[in-house]
């Protein structure tokens, strides 16, 4: 998972599926929702409570989405209320691993993202 | 740069700054642009011609936001005619670096990235 794949030598192939990925985690919520799962929330209600901001209809959408994607999986467990639990799949673990650096580097660049990386992102 | 900061266990203040820096390199053409400057790409229109689709407009527009954000440096050299050279600066030189791992991992579910991330990415 941390074979060092140098961007500047991929192939075109590597390099379209790089920009897909990147284009995925990028759109608002995902990454938000992908990293609640991982960090405990597993029940709709809680996944829309860790994330601020997030309204129902978003995290419906946006969960219908990772899961059509691999990334989310949806149980439905037969008990009386039925329940429904959300995790992250093998491969959405994965992505949030191999989202570390960029956590990392967002601390280390702390100074540029909170002078407005949010208006490059959100503008 | 690689130090592993656990996604799982980040306070507010950092998930938010790594959310914010997610939605950048996910907006449409950024990761891009800075792919095809970090891969030799230092005038614009041989950015433009790197990036799939990319419009001279979208390219004008991502490469003023990616400047104010700090990660790209326009520099002018006063040759006859000017020339207008893009690089990227430290901080996005290691953005760069740090989504290694993202590529690795977009190589490695390539199936999954194929059969459709595009969409969840797109639609």
């Amino acid at each position: 998972m941390t074979i060092d794949t140098d961007l500047r030598h991929i192939d075109d192939d590597a390099c379209r599926r790089f920009l897909s990925s990147a284009e995925l985690i990028g759109r608002r919520w995902s990454s938000g929702i992908m990293l609640a799962i991982a960090r405990g929330a597993h029940r709709f209600s809680g996944i829309v409570a860790a994330v601020d901001g997030l309204s129902d209809r978003m995290a419906a959408q946006r969960l219908r989405e990772l899961q059509s994607a691999g990334l989310v999986a949806r149980t439905v467990i037969a008990t009386t209320p039925v329940q429904v639990r959300y995790e992250l799949t093998d491969a959405g673990r994965e992505l949030m691993q191999s989202l570390q650096p960029l956590a990392s580097w967002a601390h280390r660049w702390e100074h540029l993202v909170d002078a407005g990386l949010g208006d490059a992102a959100a503008s």
